[in-house]
């Protein structure tokens, strides 16, 4: 595969599973506006998931419902971050923050890409992407600078989450190669603009980043174990329908 | 479908769906001894599917795996009690008690029907729920009359639960034909049985049974929202990789 097929299943896969995972809450989050934001934010990731499978389907010979439902496990390259289970609403918001917090400067560095299609796409999507991260941002201030509850909460989706950033952050040679061809931003800009997101908004929600290890391997395909459920939940109608059209 | 196989899918997914339940404990249990024994009574109670869907095999023209792997939701005939979630341990010993308390003199009924091969059947694992019940009768009663905390744990499940106990001592046209027949126990002595089991060991678990509606579907067909989910993890594998050996 490719360095830019890799790079844009990467993006696609992050879309898709985060998109799943918001997608689960569709009827059960804590209040209504809160239930069609998380379903809008679903969409609007599934859409881009589309646009980055759509630029690698012919090098792959698969369509974008083919590499959605007929991939295995160790065939996603997500990160681990997005895949992590809807634990509380809390994680759930510190999970959509932290991805945000990557993406939107990801988004806005690929603006500048030397690959028009890949320009376009990021233009469109930075625009969707803005609105995720006001929403996110506020609601973890709110939140974490909330009641003792609330703020407890938030830490602990913050302590569980915060390892999993290094596999949003991580690059390899495949990126180093796009990078060099202009295709993609370097990873300074992409790390500084995230440290100095989470940075701000944690003080301003009074949440501290934990120290400690940090976990890398679903952007290399070795996932957590909630992958494997959330793939067979995600795959089980097409897997069931093979071919199947409407 | 004659009424015969009706029957034995009923008995089989019963035992299939509450095995998989059962097994979704395992490295998740708060003790290893209850660990071990509800993996060995998934254990024993998939080994009863297998018997259960070896008998209408020829007539329905499908193998046991492609009863348990190849069937889609609506296609199962088990219970919504063995579908229920494993919400904490409590649930799933509520759950596991309230099964056993049927499955016991249904099974204890079967070893007489005039069919040998269903006399047999339950001969045989009539055997393995004496050991069931005897573990979750006794865990029944010392949680449900332990802590303040253990016994609300109890009596809550218990308060979810009990509805769904008229899916399991419902019967039908297909029922009543089989008890015509001898094959089948009526419906009385099983649930006379069930009645005094269950009042005897809720005294002495001071656990109260709760009035309010009663809830059936499952063993025609009609399940709770929990029963898709369960199916696409326990038929993922299989879905994925059709016709696959070992």
């Amino acid at each position: 595969m490719s360095p830019f097929a890799t790079f844009c299943l990467r993006m696609g896969d992050n879309a898709l599973i985060l998109g799943q995972r918001t997608g689960e809450w569709c009827g059960h989050a804590p209040v209504l506006e809160e239930d069609i934001a998380f379903a809008n934010m679903g969409l609007d990731l599934i859409g881009q998931t589309q646009l980055w499978y759509g630029m690698v389907s012919d090098e792959l010979g698969k369509s974008p419902d083919d590499l959605a439902f007929f991939r295995g496990e160790r065939e996603f390259l997500n990160t681990l971050l997005v895949e992590q289970p809807n634990t509380d609403f809390a994680h759930a918001l510190m999970r959509q923050y932290l991805f945000d917090a990557w993406h939107l400067p990801m988004l806005d560095g690929l603006t500048g890409s030397t690959n028009a299609d890949v320009a376009a796409l990021a233009e469109k999507s930075v625009k969707e992407v803005r609105y995720h991260i006001d929403r996110s941002r506020d609601l973890i201030v709110r939140l974490g600078d909330g009641s003792p509850e609330s703020h407890d909460r938030m830490q602990a989706a913050l302590d569980w989450l915060w390892p999993f950033t290094a596999d949003l952050l991580a690059r390899d040679a495949a990126d180093d190669t796009l990078v060099a061809e202009g295709m993609i931003p370097a990873a300074a800009p992409v790390q500084q603009a995230f440290d100095w997101e989470t940075a701000e908004t944690f003080a301003r929600a009074t949440l501290t980043a934990p120290d400690g290890p940090r976990r890398t391997g679903g952007r290399t395909g070795n996932h957590s174990e909630h992958m494997g459920y959330l793939l067979a939940v995600m795959q089980s109608v097409p897997r069931a329908h093979p071919g199947a059209h409407w």
